[in-house]
């Protein structure tokens, strides 16, 4: 099971381990990591058939062929795994997600309607509602019968969830709610389960009662009757045809003043009594807000982990056929050159292989803080707001890296790649829209880009004016010094074009570390600095301030979730005790990590934190480390474990290497023939020296 | 019909001129550029419903569909203006692109579908055959009756075709030649009209007689009989679902020694008499395969054009929408942000919007080089070469362009963005082929590369070697400076942070030109000498050579395509004589450049040509040319001239703006009302404050 292949480096002048072998068995293990034995249990169903996406079918029989397979997926026991134990599930929230993000494998479509369906729909009865509502709807969505629609996001408001326009006003008169949709913006939209299947809902809307807005609140309703029908007063749109999860048959809803009883309420953090009256255990109104919606912050968690899964089948797809594929003869008169033989080749995947690689590890570490505080370990405030700040951060890097790894590998595989039996395109597709549901991925950054400020803030908060000056002045002085550039000069002088000291430098741990840290720290005091300069003028200037920043504010968030992905890869490369698996491992971190750099080199040059006599190497020296990694990257992605079955590619299946062989006899049957065709081109250079030779001969 | 709106700015700290009309009408007439009777012809039919593509057809129902548009395209008279006048023709081959850009508008399958049958097919006969080859069959051709496959790439070979595997073997007995797939990997491949509809082709295979290979030619073929079956020693297969142009039937054709009449090559360039004798007016076997793929640039040209058209579309949904879109609000308790006023949202488009216009003026740059060569006005040799350089510089940006821009715009638009009613997701699934079709990107960027290498090369063909030398010690001095960053010392003290001169600096043209044309030549120079050390080495040694330096390669060619996009953008200003719009257009050529600079500004500080100093204003100074153009959005996009019956986006249809007052109203209303909910909120702070009141009064 564990196989060990041994590669011979060529390039050893920075001492590096000349021959690491690769336990490829143990890098599946390391990568399938925590959740491994459920992950392969997931995987096994995924490689069936039944679930496999097919693709042409026009969406109605898309979204027939998923609902059925949703069916089959609560008959496999597939999808209980978040729910309580005595509802038949078994508690176990990160397990449930391992799970699910490997269903991506089979379509795209199936993991998100099954995360509407469990992940969200179902997550909200159990998160938001009270144990009522546990016994009274959780067995319907468990096993299916009633498919529920998860009403958050509006026509008018998708991001500022709070502003919703939907409400829910109390009648204590008939114990009821009334839920409407005042105006057209409120719609209801882009809900899975909604066009078709969709029961029953959860339906987020201002809670009204004794003329009291006390905010947005989640409430169960029901949708359809049991012919399918609307409800009275409910009216449904079909979304249409989308640019990819054309098995989802996501809608719009508008309610006309229905009313449903008040215990439909979701009434864990915010209750009404029968007289109208309204409680809370969580007395702030922006603080409940924000409790109720992290619950669901489990949606991001499963998307930035599909993400890396979508990203694995493309380098699977893209390296196995760049491996195989040959094209143009630049160094040999007959043979052609393997295409993962091109830099511009080893480029364009190898950086991407190894984000991968480190987004792994990064998801695997959000999924243990996302157990911790489901399963009630340490569901401390704190560790809350760190799950939420760390999947803000994470979410954005994972689904934008798998657009971007599967559109490159599209492309690395040419036109074969545009065929949708080798599923790039189709991939790429269908996860376009992780980019911006569940937290647009902006909106997400800006997030943690606010946390870090307000960590930033709360660092001076006790401190009196005198400390508070003399850091600005620190500050101030630690900026003029970079501004000069002065800040490492004598490190400059020391390491003056000597490439392989360089080298030794950015493969360091510590320096690597210092980089990303410094980089975040100084551009979030940079920020601050600006924003305190306005933090007694008027809120609009504030904004404007703030505004005028934005850029780097986001620029300052994805700096700190590239830190946070770079600390998942080393911790884990400490649990790595296999000296060859953690040299290729430790090759991978440090591509990731340069690559980050190089990307940003202009920022670390101007901030004094590289001098340009390093900057000059780092290229170059990334380049080394590419040309190292190249053959192992068949070995690399060989060890995600996917098989065939996941795949499903024509490029990654053998086809090319077997008809690059079979051209490669039929040439050298046909050189050895007496019939073979001369080149024209040799014929032309043989005459043009008889005639030269003719000239001498005059 | 010239409209001229005027816009205040705020900042006019850099002394631009301080309010610029833009006279929006005459913005049209520069953009539609010298073709644009054309082009308002060809956008009058495009905006007919009978083109346009409908969303989620079977690949079957919409190649009928498009199959039908193309006969409709006949009827309207659309597609002949490249073909000679004696065969209903115009002769016209500049205006013939300019026209087929423009139909991208209506469905990209149909402009594609169009290109093959016209454009490559059609094309081939007419370029690379002779007169008796017009007569026969371009009629045919030109009226549909007979659909044709343009046979060229094959399974094995895509980006090389001077190594196909097909073969064209001469047999003088019969005077037929015989058209040969020798194994699977020379089966053609990609083939639109292949699958369904073409009842001929043009193939290209190597022309074998009397024993000597003459390399690649194009040879006519007929491939179905009257009922539609292929013919015998005929395999056809259906390439199937792809990731986008589902309205064309692209296939795979072998062929089992089938046999056609010698006079089926297309013999312009390379003809075999009856007795097997092979002749050619171009005696270099390398230049004669050139010149004969050369005449095939204008798929390229129009590929480059239809993705401006694309991005065009996608602009003017994403700017339309951000300016009536609102969400969050930051800067005032009762409206919401319109998100075009979000820096962050003015960062993602209006770069796009200048690039968009950059990329305008350097098709028309292109479509004029085009028309220069294809109407004989200037068909030299060297003036084929530029155009080729030109096409192959050009098409890989505007179609990478395309594929950003329709990405970032639909994730502008959120959720609605990937609606298939508002076609960016479409559109972007349709383009994503263009960027490896008709020459991958990467592939056409080296060959600009290999150009620029061997014009820097010519420079010193005759020069002695101490010249050269010399040169050399020239330039490794100038490496020198750069290297400690010494070459602008004196520079980097004059303008220490005084943003104001600094940005005076940056928006110079010539101070652009010089940024931008010394990256290019400092590059090439950089890569030519490490190219020269192994100038005499083996060519095993000298392509490894070039590998290693192969990332550098595609960055010296991007660079050079970043200033030819520069120099028709700077040449197109020359000709606006209106002050206001010439400003605009000045304020946009200068995003453009500065987010280029800005994207490399590291090999800037590296190479010494921008200072620290003047590095860190350039950030910030772009913020301010964007914050400046903001108001000017809508307007420049309004400019494109394209109709709601071009666009025909949800996004861009004023619906949303509708959607917002109503919910103003709906609040206006509401919060003049005695019985308006009060906001949580502010009781909860009104009871704090009297809690605190209470204290006070103890």
């Amino acid at each position: 099971m564990s196989q060990t292949t041994s590669h011979t480096t060529t390039d050893t002048t920075e001492h590096e381990v000349s021959s690491p072998s690769l336990d490829t068995g143990l890098l599946e293990e390391v990568l399938l990591g925590r959740w491994a034995d459920t992950r392969r249990v997931s995987r096994a169903l995924a490689a069936e058939d039944r679930f496999h996406k097919i693709e042409g079918l026009t969406k109605e029989q898309h979204r027939e062929r998923v609902l059925g397979q949703l069916h089959e997926l609560v008959a496999a026991d597939a999808v209980h795994r978040a729910f309580p134990k005595e509802f038949g599930g078994q508690d176990a929230p990160g397990g449930n997600i391992a799970a699910f993000e490997e269903l991506v494998t089979a379509d795209p479509s199936l993991q998100i309607k099954a995360g509407v369906q469990w992940g969200l729909f179902g997550s909200a009865v159990l998160h938001l509602g009270t144990e009522e509502h546990h016994r009274r709807f959780l067995p319907g969505i468990m096993d299916l019968s009633v498919p529920g629609a998860f009403a958050m996001t509006e026509i008018g408001h998708g991001s500022d969830v709070a502003s919703i326009g939907t409400t829910a006003t109390y009648d204590p008169a008939a114990d009821e709610f009334v839920l409407h949709t005042p105006f057209t913006a409120a719609t209801k939209r882009f809900l899975g389960n909604a066009a078709v299947d969709g029961k029953d809902a959860v339906v987020f809307a201002q809670l009204i009662t004794g003329g009291v807005n006390h905010g947005v609140h989640c409430f169960y309703c029901h949708l359809r009757d049991d012919d399918g029908q609307p409800l009275p007063g409910i009216t449904i749109w079909d979304d249409g045809q989308k640019g990819g999860l054309n098995g989802i048959d996501n809608g719009r809803i508008a309610f006309d003043s229905i009313r449903i009883p008040r215990t439909y309420l979701l009434n864990r953090y915010g209750d009404v009594a029968a007289d109208g009256t309204y409680t809370s255990s969580i007395e702030s109104p922006g603080r409940r807000f924000f409790t109720m919606i992290g619950t669901l912050v489990q949606g991001r968690v499963s998307l930035s982990g599909a993400s890396v899964a979508a990203s694995k089948l493309a380098l699977i797809g893209a390296v196995t056929y760049g491996n195989q594929r040959r094209q143009f003869n630049a160094s040999s008169p007959v043979e052609e050159e393997v295409i993962m033989d091109y830099q511009l080749h080893q480029r364009r995947l190898i950086p991407r292989l190894a984000t991968t690689v480190a987004l792994t590890f990064a998801q695997e570490k959000l999924l243990a803080k996302f157990e911790d505080v489901f399963s009630g370990a340490d569901d401390s405030d704190e560790n809350r707001q760190e799950l939420e700040t760390l999947a803000a951060a994470i979410k954005p890097i994972a689904t934008w890296h798998a657009l971007d790894t599967l559109q490159e590998a599209r492309e690395a595989c040419g036109g074969a790649g545009f065929i949708a039996e080798n599923r790039f395109a189709t991939l790429r597709a269908d996860l376009d829209i992780y980019v911006t549901f569940e937290g647009d991925n902006n909106v997400l950054l800006q997030l943690v880009a606010k946390r870090l400020l307000s960590d930033f803030a709360a660092e001076f908060k006790d401190a009196d004016v005198g400390a508070l000056s003399r850091y600005v002045a620190s500050q101030a002085q630690s900026t003029v010094l970079h501004r000069f550039g002065l800040r490492r000069a004598i490190q400059s002088v020391q390491d003056t074009g000597d490439e392989r000291r360089s080298a030794n430098w950015f493969k360091q741990t510590e320096v690597q570390r210092d980089l990303l840290t410094d980089r975040v720290r100084q551009m979030v005091t940079d920020v601050a600095g600006e924003l305190r300069s306005v933090a007694r003028k008027p809120a609009a200037e504030q904004a404007a301030t703030f505004n005028e920043h934005q850029h780097e504010i986001i620029q300052a968030a994805t700096a700190h979730a590239e830190l946070l992905i770079w600390e998942s890869f080393t911790e884990a490369l400490d649990g790595v005790e296999h000296a060859g698996t953690r040299q290729v491992l430790t090759w991978l971190r440090d591509v990731y990590t340069l690559t980050r750099i190089e990307e940003n080199l202009d920022w670390y040059l101007l901030n004094g934190r590289i001098s340009s006599q390093r900057a000059r190497t780092l290229s170059p020296y990334i380049n080394r480390l590419l040309a190292r990694l190249r053959p192992l990257a068949q070995d690399i992605v060989d060890s995600f474990g996917y098989t065939a079955d996941h795949v499903r590619m024509e490029v990654a299946s053998g086809a090319e290497q077997l008809r690059q062989e079979e051209a490669m006899e039929h040439y050298r049957v046909l050189r050895a023939s007496s019939d073979a065709p001369v080149d024209e081109k040799i014929l032309l250079k043989r005459r043009q020296q008889e005639r030269r030779g003719r000239r001498t001969e005059r």
